[in-house]
């Protein structure tokens, strides 16, 4: 058999170093801004919005940017196939409400995040910070969004960093 | 000096294993089912397909799924917002046609799919086989669509990958 010396890599090991790095990135490093709208915007407008600055949902906020709700296209395309006035109809009628939007954080491991997209079937999350406010409710501030635009982002950087 | 003796793993010497393997990927073992819809099928039609098979994009297609254009969420979202008879117009009328549409093909790196994806920001690609037809006319066969959601799941199962 021949000597082992010096640092080695196999990796029955255990993770890469490059792995290792994967394991490490946050979702902080490689969110986008968050595209918010307010409850009572017009379905319309909202289309605008995504259209405007090119994205495909929307986070509903109320003061202090706290999340309500979020608006996908697909919400938006299922009340165009209806007989809703768009122009008339508030964002908030269609938007899907909390609790039961899934969320991530800005120092969440970017791997549980892209895993939340592909179990959830959701195209972005939330980057929020949560908190209690002096009522006693649990609040979450809207800080970003995580996409699956930022994970392909990411995998061509990782694949091509040689 | 130690003297170094074996496999003995250095980033600087080049691309890790993982990323090797990375580079070697290609669009065929993580593309998804086409999903396709007729020329003169309606907006209404091809939207509902996109609802009950829950695609962002379908791919229109003429006589042996020949590729004729792409139609998007925000291409139908666009014909929403304006007085369009959804149930009428038919989606040739909107959708982005031939030869303006970005594709990919079954042996290409995924890394290049991903690529596309990025630069060109677009959430799907259509997967083709091309052949030249008896009039002299290049033609792409639908045979999958590559999307970012592939390229996510994909981004995980490599994170994960021990």
């Amino acid at each position: 058999a021949r000597p082992r010396v010096g640092y080695s890599y196999r990796e029955d090991l255990g993770p890469s170093p490059i792995m290792e790095r994967m394991l490490q990135l946050r979702v902080c490093s490689f969110k986008s801004m968050p595209v918010t709208v307010l409850e009572n915007a017009s379905i319309y407008d909202a289309t605008v919005v995504m259209f405007t600055q090119n994205v495909g949902s929307l986070m509903v906020v109320g003061p202090d940017r706290v999340l309500l709700g979020m608006v996908s296209r697909k919400d938006i395309m299922k009340a165009s196939l209806g007989k809703m006035d768009l122009q008339q109809v508030p964002v908030g009628v269609i938007m899907t409400r909390m609790p039961n939007i899934y969320m991530t954080t800005l120092d969440e491991p970017v791997l549980s995040a892209a895993k939340k997209l592909v179990q959830h079937q959701v195209d972005s999350l939330p980057v929020v910070e949560g908190y209690v406010d002096e009522n006693g409710n649990e609040c979450y501030e809207v800080v970003g969004r995580f996409t699956k635009t930022n994970v392909t982002k990411l995998f061509v950087e990782i694949a091509e960093t040689r």
